[in-house]
């Protein structure tokens, strides 16, 4: 895979913009091999993601940067510039299902994703060794044995310690205290399942079987003080019938979750999902 | 299409019930193409479905039915015996859009649907030429100028009156009084938009476009007094993303509609669903 | 839905294009709702769709198009810019099947396909009523009292004098001769059943059937001169089982076909469509 | 999980089979759980699957299968009786892809899939210290160092002691040979790449990219002396588009292959799969 920088921008929708950021790029010989842009009606904001071919360029990517930064603030924009090299250092945080962790780990070891994953923060101890064998540190944090906000806190110092660019809750099954979900706002990505309709507090399987549902669902998304309810990078689901038990219906339930955590997992590492109010903008 | 009669069960489940009806099948020399069974491990329910070659059979059906509910009497039984040949009488109910209705009426010209569309009961005027042209008779029934309830009797007037098997809402809009949902419970059959997570009050579509929704779905279900939360015949979603406006949405919105019930009505049609208090057992 | 310029640019890929084009849209006061490039890695090809404003640019259209024509030259551009307001002028062609046909006119009578709808070219009567009540003229031309050629001499005929921007093979069910191919090439669109693996030949859903595959398809295309071999617009499956019955898996396939028809025909209505050899690159 | 026999019976289809059957099971008070019938029309072959309750009949298991022999062959009945708590013998077979292997070793570790996985066959070196972390023995048969009728013997003698109830081909890309086909007929279980329509021959993903298709696939089928043109357990398939490079789809081909290898693998797992010539019955 060619090295590129990925120059994502949001900013008020004006006539120019394009043309802006375009010429800007074609004076530095800048080579997109990839553009998308999308201008939402309702709010007037401007999306834009380019890839530029780094070798094509005639500056290096701090004078790029810099240079940007002037045209950048002519715009008014919200944006970044990333390095297709540098890869994003992530923390898988889990609970006792291995599904979602699993899944992640294979991919990431047969070069699926284009990440370092930096270690595994846990709340049981069953999964430390199917992460070790991955040559990954983990870490036990007890939930059980000390007060919430005890745990919590050493979550949140072996955070600060790692410095991770992106924390994936896969299957986490532990709420985010509010200063960790401002602190690493737009960098947690959730998944939980999901129904039509939705089925609120507890045992929610029990409820859909209940309810005779004919699809489940699973949700993956960004998370924010409100908990479920931050912004949906993907959804799928799958169809049961009635000769599926409750126990049927959460087996197949951990199957789109882990297919669903890992589109919306792979879409924020290609620096493909924008944030917009309570929405996504995914470019695919 | 063979001539069959379709025998539906339901009693407490214990051995010796399916024993006790494929004996007695065979021993009037009837052929099942078809037999299906689901026992309910929860509620010890025990469900069958069958289909038995009506040329087959000694008996006519007088006596086979009467000979039958013999047997049911001695386990219980909740039971019917379709003819295949006896088409149900249908009465479709419209509002003012038209993708269901026309979906249902193409299907029925075009022989797929295996009954008599005798009426189309609506509170718009707007379809009366597309379903005449159909010669299936359009009642328009006024809810703007007069009274909910005067039109209400009406309705059930104009349904008193066409004595139908089924009723089907192809996108009604008006809210069925809870008299008429007792009266033929078990025989309407309602479409509704549905989305993960479930949007609650006015403009789903909006609130599901405002948060951003990656699907946006279907789900047909008989009708009951609690409206929309009577057992679900079948769900279906299409996916969507920030390119859609809530008008694509809407529009997309309408095509799994009318897949979702016209799936839904068929399973009803072929006697192949079974409703078990809030849920349904379909034997496709 | 307001009026846009649809422009659509395929040319040699190399630095500038973006920044050329939308200095140029820019320098006209044209606000682009939508852009959307591709550029293909192998072929060194560059694809473009955008859409601007009509309202918001300071020259008229054919101001737009004479002034682009010079840029375009420079870029060595095939391109095209379509006003939406200019209906595109569709003919649907049919043999003996109601299901395409009937689909495509209820969208296209409740607004959700752009376009006129000029005849119907079939080669069997039975659809004529359905037609006709939708104001749509009815030609049909006799392929089993004459000889073919004589029979698509007229189809040629009726088409030099209807001048269609799209044909619409709707289950047509007759080659189309080569010449007609090549006068009509990206202009017609056809719609046929798929399968995994394809069977060949004659009656390939009892292929299918006799193979037991558990999913059947539609490919929506491009037709070229190698028949069934253009370009994909767009595929879609349906899971089919043991209990269906060829005749099931028709019924299913329909529906298929219908869906896949109508999203391939909006996507070339809209000018997402773009043709790259034998393949397509799809704006949605 | 509760202890149940399944008994799976094929036999010509006849008047009084399930009565006969069923009362054989109610005899010995026996209680299904479940019962699924299928008369194939064409054929007037008829396909039988029951769960029975192991611990609600009178009699052991030895004595229902010497007893039901007796009917069973009254009724030319092909029938197998597989006790639940038999788990059946797994050898995987590989090579160097690593997602369908993983897929399954994590679904057999999670407690998903009822059987024991004996060993894994590879033709690479690879995967051991995967295979041998789930403390499954790895036996590597060299492909390129010597003659393939002397792998191929090593293969066989290997299989031979491991004598195994199923093989699965997780992505095994040698041919088997005829004899061992012959061999284990029925038991051997395949996942290839499926496309609409297919390509043959070499290459198939670079096929279907310069072709343009909009959905890639697999099937999870049977492995008879006709290679992939065996019985079909399950399809399914994945969107792409032109932004899919090859090696998108081939990545995106690999999750289909293990969801449908994992789904067609436990129909068989579970008794739920039946052949009929080259088609399959799924009781699912």
């Amino acid at each position: 895979m060619d090295r590129t920088f990925r120059l994502i921008i949001s900013c008020p929708d004006k006539v120019g913009i394009v043309a802006a950021v375009s010429q800007f790029v074609a004076d530095r010989d800048g080579w997109m091999t990839e553009a998308n842009y999308h201008a939402d009606r309702d709010t007037g904001q401007f999306f834009m993601h380019s890839e530029i071919l780094a070798d094509s360029l005639n500056v290096s990517y701090d004078e790029f940067y810099t240079q940007f930064a002037e045209l950048a603030d002519r715009f008014d924009m919200q944006w970044r510039c990333n390095d297709s090299d540098v890869r994003k250092k992530v923390v898988l945080m889990a609970s006792h299902a291995s599904h979602c962790l699993a899944d992640i780990l294979h991919r990431w070891e047969s070069g699926e994703l284009n990440c370092d994953i930096v270690a595994v923060i846990a709340n049981h101890e069953n999964l430390r060794a199917m992460v070790e064998w991955h040559k990954i540190p983990y870490h036990y944090i007890d939930f059980k044995g000390q007060e919430k906000a005890v745990a919590n806190a050493q979550v949140e110092q072996q955070l600060s310690t790692l410095d991770p660019d992106v924390i994936v809750l896969a299957r986490y099954m532990q709420i985010v205290p509010q200063a960790l979900c401002q602190k690493y706002s737009g960098k947690i990505i959730n998944i939980h399942h999901s129904f039509l309709p939705s089925f609120i507090g507890a045992n929610p399987y029990q409820k859909a079987f209940d309810r005779g549902v004919k699809l489940v669902g699973a949700t993956c998304h960004y998370v924010t003080e409100q908990l479920d309810e931050g912004p949906i990078l993907d959804q799928d689901v799958i169809r049961v019938s009635h000769r599926d038990s409750k126990d049927d219906m959460v087996r197949l339930g951990k199957d789109v979750e882990r297919r669903v955590l890992a589109r919306g997992l792979r879409a924020h590492l290609e620096d493909r999902a924008m944030i917009q109010g309570n929405k996504t903008v995914i470019f695919d």
